[in-house]
């Protein structure tokens, strides 16, 4: 195969018609050169290692992942050491592992919450031993029988004032500490979340550092009998073990209570947090993180897709073939069916969507916790609804949009190397945790209904992401209120598509609002589904609006060079732009023409935009996937590598399977010889 | 844990208050006791077989899976030998397997194939070695290359007058067959599509029966290079092996074409089939079947997200309680809230509704076959779009649905151990094989469009399921007509809501048909997402159709008493129905709003009334799916067996775990410890 193959030339020749510069794209995407440099460099540090390599990681079965799970934690440790990494660089690191590690919440869980809830005194003891790897932790919260609903934990921790200390008991086994990363095999500690009870009296769910293993021989402490739950949906985070403990009347020093906001002193006294909500900051960097992932993941999911579908050729159908006049006789490439091009292209324009929304989130928590540390606490009522709202719609539609990609690739993408069914597989369970996806949406929805007030009663305190909301105050107005797309061009001003989006944001929150006004036998909860509606809408509003403002910042004259898009980045940034928000609207049309705000006349010229919007890329999109910049070594994919050489890898990658070392199978001789012979026997 | 878990206790709690009689409803969805006793002692055949236990799968790897599969499908044949089990009962005997297995193409395909396009003779050959398992077969059309374009196939099946022989050849690496199961491991002998040659002469695709094994010790014969291409995505498939194969210059003897329909004779003489669509039948045999397990994938799923979050109890809404009366102090049951009803209802409607469809579809075929076997190929089309429609659609409601009652589960429902997560993988990639969702949707467009232009030539000859293109000869009429609901309660009027869907579908053919005429320089494959949206629509509408004349038949008091429905179960039934319709409607609000059809007071009126048909259903899900009959065997899950005991079988299976079994983890003295003591040494 010294030639090169038809996959190869075909993702050439389309690389080659991209009509931008790929690395003034990718510089956009990072924030800047500097950015990209770096990211590359970190990547590559793990891509030079062993252990984080790929290619059995099929074969294995449960243990052994869950042992390599142990060595590449390690491994990332050490790297992290020897290269002196801050906190930027580690997520980069953890990123590019591609796999949940049962180390992962020593970094992202244990050591944070010791620094955010502990004394200095407590700082000061726990976290050198952490962050040198002394000692290694996870989080325990979540019970057999408690999840979402933190204050129904069983598990407590009664003060013995005698020895000062705590008592920790798993009062019954749903009070079994469950799911927790890292707890079944790896720690030697963990951060406990338990009812503080004094006295008989309960003060509610606390925090404790509880040793779980000696650090002799890494046995458990008497008292705690301790394991892994089991293995995972569809083998996702199988690396990490998820481990359950449940503990005996377990005896920790009072000291171990973590006494940054609660305190109880040796007398057995309690003293109560100045404020309740300054723990929200955690949770609103894990969502933050989330949304910016899973820009990444969806980047990945098309890139492969994208790829694949360039190489892969099916039918011959002369008018959809671009290609025609190079490659006379060959079969049409899959992705210049306009099928593939309208479901995978939107997608593509999404990740781009997310790229930026990502990016002002982070913003949005650096924000927040440098006022927060200032002792300002206006902001966290909104950034707090706002990573709710992202995390619940990115999360679900990254998810969703990971399958589509695998579906998108037909038969092959069914294949373990088409390497998108580990995306999946890896990012599905974000719709469950750090709050399910419908449980969260309650909070943006809770969020609007104050700021409607408030724009009842002072509508300059509304803020800005909430200005919507002061149309509803001239309820006939608001009610006649009407689309203004006149002709097929008026759609791609944003404008017109930022007023489309606030109309139905608006129209959603005064119809949640007027229902709970009109019916004081319903409660709260009975408008679950309303807040989900609302608080997606919401998200799909602050993402067109970010990824618009964030081509205009581009555009800025006064911007680093290397920052700086060139006008031809910026015509492309421009269309997905005005794909990615049409085709949110299409894909929620209902939401837009049942108040009539789009007439027939409308939905009908907007479905023929989004479109041609899709046809107008094709020249372009192997040149936008590129642009993500994601190196071989991440995407793990026989389909999408960068060389497009998909049937070749596909190919070499099953003779890499160890049942295809043996000519004759296993199970012959003892099951299919018998059966062959059972019924009679025939002589071919 | 002597007493009786409260887990246990809700779930009894609620199965109580079923306002009908379970077997009743049993018999309704089976079609009366004889069939419902049938399967269960079908299921029972699998139950007391050791190898067919599901303990282990979750420990085994991809090697030893395939070697369960081998010993699985060993011991499936002797279970049908042994019994004398008829088709029919042989298939429900495969679902109950749960898993794909290497031998169940031999029935499925190898069997089928030669029986439908071999010679009497050739029957005579092979029929009788294949149903005793003295060769074992398998079915090989897809290739690397070449999936959907099955004239695009490359392997070539060369006439050697000579030597009166065959010589099939994969003419380059992209002609490896590919996917094909059972081909990997087990087979003796596999049916190939090859591009049929003679003397340089290419007559297209045809079948022969290739030995690729040898009879004395399973090597593969000289000229063949076979193995497995690796595994799948989701752990799904493991179980069955998906083979590959090239062949270099293979030869085989002229006979082992198959003769039914095409010839050649020892002079190499080729001689036509007399109609080239005679082989449609295998198709909507295969699609039909589909058809069926979706609804039982659902009501699968749906089973155990009822059950499982009848016992899950988290947070304490007092108003959300029904059983506050009879256990107070306890937290809300999670079924309870409108968040997960207003999405798990609907799913158990939908489960409902697709078992009618199955059984009307396979009906369908039937008659089909019956017909055929006389020479009436009138219904041929029809059934054949139908087929394709319903597999499009019911296919990625099943996967979606599965996913959907996962993620209802929360946390737990991400534990392999939920049982749900190994329904999606079984059945997604049921979304892109026996024709991709997408492609496939082009079937019943094309055959709508020529209903519509039967419509205006000639009105009398439309098909009933197409009766409503003939609303469309009125163009001015049609463009004005709207809902004619005025209360809440005509929602539930059937012949409301079938209009409703037959003037969408009507409306979206009309458009696709007016399009196509309007630009004579697009094609075809221009109109593929409007394919899509038309044929899923029609699917739609006949799976609304069949459900409500399903519930019209079960009250016919000339049917058996055993598949009569009690008033009771009518009751229920018609809930059901109105449901599945109502939130089909709403799902897709778009197609009936963007027209105006649906004004914008029927809009919130039918999402009023979607909330109000769910909440009437709370009292009776659990019976709803108790009625589906699946035994704790087939659901295989913790957290939806049958006496609700979650809790406890998640513990219980957690403690099953290899890793649980050493009291410190593989890995400790070869990672952990090193890093433990690499930057340093506390002693605590």
């Amino acid at each position: 195969m010294a030639e090169i193959s038809q996959n190869k030339k075909d993702l050439a020749a389309a690389r080659a018609k991209t009509r931008f510069v790929v690395e003034n794209m990718t510089n956009y995407l990072y924030g800047g050169r500097p950015n990209v440099e770096q990211r590359r460099y970190i990547i590559d540090l793990l891509a030079r290692e062993p252990i984080f390599q790929k290619d059995d990681w099929a074969w294995l079965n449960h243990t052994e992942s869950v042992k390599r799970g142990i060595a590449m934690s390690t491994r990332l440790a050490e790297i992290k050491m020897e290269h002196e990494l801050h906190d930027l660089d580690f997520a980069t690191l953890v990123e590019a592992v591609d796999d949940s590690l049962p180390i992962l919440l020593h970094h992202g869980a244990f050591i944070p919450v010791i620094n955010s809830q502990g004394s200095d005194e407590q700082i000061e003891k726990w976290i050198p031993l952490a962050e040198s790897y002394q000692i290694i932790g996870c989080y325990a919260q979540t019970e057999l029988g408690h999840g979402s609903n933190v204050s129904g934990l069983e598990t407590t921790a009664t003060f013995i004032k005698d020895t000062d200390e705590w008592e920790i008991d798993s009062t019954s086994f749903t009070a079994a500490k469950w799911w927790i990363g890292g707890l079944g095999t790896m720690c030697t500690h963990a951060v406990v979340q338990a009812k503080l009870i004094i006295d008989g009296k309960d003060y509610g769910a606390h925090v404790f550092v509880v040793p779980i293993r000696s650090l002799e021989d890494h046995k458990p402490f008497p008292g705690i009998q301790v394991g892994d739950i089991g293995p995972k949906a569809y083998g996702g985070f199988n690396k990490m073990e998820n481990g359950f403990a449940c503990f005996n009347k377990y005896r920790i020093p009072r000291e171990n209570m973590l006494m940054r906001f609660s305190k109880v002193s040796r007398e057995g006294v309690y003293t109560k947090p100045p404020h309740d909500k300054l723990s929200y900051g955690s949770m609103v960097l894990l969502r933050s993180v989330l949304i910016r992932q899973m820009g990444q993941f969806i980047s990945r999911s098309t890139t492969v897709a994208t790829r694949y579908l360039t190489v892969r050729r099916q039918f011959n159908n002369p008018t959809q073939r671009n290609d025609a006049d190079i490659n006379p006789g060959l079969e049409t490439q899959v992705i210049n069916y306009p099928m593939v091009q309208n479901r995978l292209f939107p997608m593509i324009a999404q990740a781009y969507a997310l790229f930026a929304a990502g990016s002002v989130m982070m913003m949005m928590y650096i924000n927040l916790m440098t006022g927060l540390s200032k002792g300002q606490i206006d902001a966290l009522a909104e950034v707090h609804a706002m990573s709710s709202a992202l995390k619940s719609y990115c999360t679900t539609i990254g998810a969703g949009g990971a399958e589509e990609c695998r579906k998108l690739m037909g038969g092959h993408g069914f294949s373990y190397f088409s390497g998108v069914a580990h995306i999946f597989a890896h990012i599905v369970p974000s719709n469950t945790y750090e709050g399910d996806n419908y449980v969260l949406t309650q909070q943006m929805a809770r969020y609007l209904l104050k700021e409607i007030k408030t724009a009842r009663s002072d509508p300059d305190k509304v803020t800005p992401f909430s200005k919507y909301l002061l149309q509803t105050l001239n309820r006939d107005q608001f009610s006649r209120s009407f689309c203004r797309v006149k002709t097929a061009e008026d759609w791609l001003k944003p404008e017109i598509q930022l007023a489309a989006f606030e109309h139905r944001c608006a129209r959603l929150a005064l119809e949640l609002s007027d229902a709970i006004e009109a019916d004081s036998n319903k409660v709260w909860s009975d408008y679950n589904m309303e807040c989900y509606r609302l608080s997606h809408a919401h998200a799909q509003y602050v993402i067109v609006l970010w990824f618009i403002q964030s081509i205009r910042e581009a555009q800025d004259p006064e911007a680093d060079e290397d920052r700086r898009a060139t006008p031809e980045t910026i015509k492309v940034l421009e269309k997905l732009s005005n794909l990615h928000a049409l085709h949110t609207m299409q894909t929620n049309l209902a939401d837009f023409a049942e108040d009539a705000y789009f007439s027939p006349a409308q939905c009908q010229s907007l479905r023929r935009q989004v479109k041609d919007l899709v046809a107008s890329l094709a020249d372009d999109v192997v040149g936008l996937v590129d642009a993500f910049d994601h190196p071989d070594f991440l995407l793990d994919s026989a389909l999408g590598a960068s060389d497009g050489d998909a049937y070749k890898r596909l190919w070499d990658k099953a003779q890499t399977e160890p049942l295809n070392q043996r000519e004759v199978c296993e199970g012959y001789e003892e099951y299919i010889r018998p059966l062959l012979k059972k019924y009679g026997e025939v002589k071919l």
